[in-house]
């Protein structure tokens, strides 16, 4: 076994061609520059062997996903991504190769993301953690947030939900067996839904100075909703009818089943925003889907179809 | 127990008083300003239950001790803290009075450095794990890094080293016994260079101009040592007895032992940089020590005394 200091500059050591970093792996910190009329959006995300990924899933898609799912924090800002920090806890037993596939599958997503790995700290721990820190940038003062959802507004989605939650069940049952590009025992469409999140980054910067407000799902488009609803101090009115729900999720889950698992089951990492109405033809030809209206704020944040919620179909509480 | 949202918002929603702070806890990510003229220097460090500190210790000295570590890391490149993001993995039977000491701790000592909560997540784990990300700002271009130490220059330390790792036998012992303020069963000197490491911020920041090259010791002297070394290809030449070792320590140790924490002990988190010769008087004004010269690289990183190492004093490896 190499020693840390060797493991580190052997798996993550990688060429920086972002003339923003002046100083990435290998100091005590990093040092980096933002570019005069911008602000640094930064969010920070955890993953736990199996809490929010199974432990013996192929490390290379444990990598992307955890990756992936940080980065979208930064989608829903509207940012672009800069740099990244890894905070990586290993059980003692994990050997090298675990460790070159983990940094080549974040080596792939950070390629595709165009985001830099500038730092990290790599501990022991009898439990893998995976801890990411994500930034980007975005013009001074045009961060998409929470808390600026108007009445009337339209509510829209980035695409599909519920693709990763009808994964789940599969998955959990052989985490080992999807691997990139075949669909062995799981359904390949839905698995990738769940190891590659895309995050929609392209999309969120053409939102800025279009949405009133934005985020993703991470957590079930209902405890997500919830979330803009309270920041904005509106009701979100959802028309289930529009949402839109994976044809496999369908035909895998029976359309009620699919339905709930869009609304509840969380690792979407689609966008959820608010726009004025005179912006509909925009959004759709950006591919969105409208899938509601904000409402002035009642007994309820959210309601479907018109109705009150059943609790029992809230999103997934992490702790 | 309160949910997920209600907890963070509960224990880590703290007002924020700094202008460059867009957007703290509570929205997809942060969002803050670099001022102009300024890099980002940030760092990002993990402790783990009964890896980096007793999991039975009090909450409040954990968070301090976290905190603080973390924030060295800005010390050591002459950085003026800014804001912190807070991964927090907690074991499921984690009960509120924890998380509520663990923030208090953590509050005060945010206070003490003029730091900012800005972002966090919280996650269930079976191994309590804390990733601390921190930022700070520094004059464009003139971070200390390691890399630049000189032939001729002095080599440096902040203070006394050695006092973290003399009373680590005690405090393993018996975590929960030091309490802030009392000296119960622990030597409270030693245990307080444990549980409240002194971040040589204002030092740093005063350094900058001055020292060539800067780190903070977090794994010990010879280990961190050896990184300044390779970093600048330079040999470190140390006088072992102009190290400043603390009073206590050799009482409780002996001379020797006393010596050897104090080079391969770690957990000090005292600065060790080097500088040019001119600059011995102001560097003695504010309390640094000589501790040796860097030399032209031979066959050795470092030298002791003029003779080379043994490899069995080298420092802490935490991996």
């Amino acid at each position: 076994m190499l020693t840390e200091f060797e493991l580190i500059k052997h798996c993550f050591n990688w060429p920086q061609n972002n003339d923003d970093i002046i100083c990435a792996v290998g100091d005590d910190a990093s040092i980096v520059k933002v570019p005069n009329g911008y602000d640094l959006v930064q969010s920070i995300d955890t993953q736990v062997a199996d809490v929010h990924f199974p432990a013996s899933a192929p490390a290379q898609l444990i990598a992307q996903r955890a990756l992936r799912c940080a980065i979208s924090d930064l989608a829903a800002m509207g940012a672009k991504p800069q740099a990244f920090h890894l905070a990586l806890s290993l059980p003692k037993n994990t050997n090298q190769t675990w460790l070159e596939s983990f940094s080549k599958g974040l080596h792939t997503c950070a390629n595709e993301y165009d985001i830099s790995l500038i730092g990290g700290d790599t501990t022991s721990s009898p439990t893998l953690v995976i801890t990411i820190q994500v930034q980007g940038i975005v013009p001074s003062g045009s961060a998409l947030t929470r808390n600026k959802a108007q009445i009337g507004d339209g509510i829209w989605l980035s695409g599909e939900i519920g693709k990763s939650a009808a994964a789940l069940d599969s998955i959990l049952a052989n985490p080992s067996a999807f691997i990139e590009n075949t669909c062995d025992s799981h359904d390949s469409e839905l698995a990738t839904a769940y190891y590659y999140p895309q995050a929609q980054i392209a999309l969120g910067q053409k939102l800025i100075g279009i949405a009133s407000s934005a985020m993703d799902i991470s957590d079930g488009l209902l405890q997500d909703g919830s979330h803009i609803a309270k920041a904005s101090d509106v009701c979100l009115n959802f028309a289930t009818a529009d949402i839109p729900i994976n044809k496999r999720a369908i035909a895998l889950h029976g359309k009620e089943a699919a339905l709930e698992l869009a609304l509840s089951g969380g690792d979407d990492y689609q966008l959820l925003f608010t726009a004025p109405q005179d912006a509909k033809e925009t959004l759709i030809n950006l591919g969105c889907h409208c899938i509601g209206q904000v409402q002035e704020k009642s007994s309820d944040w959210l309601i479907l179809n018109g109705q009150p919620l059943k609790n029992t179909i809230m999103g997934y509480q992490h702790f």
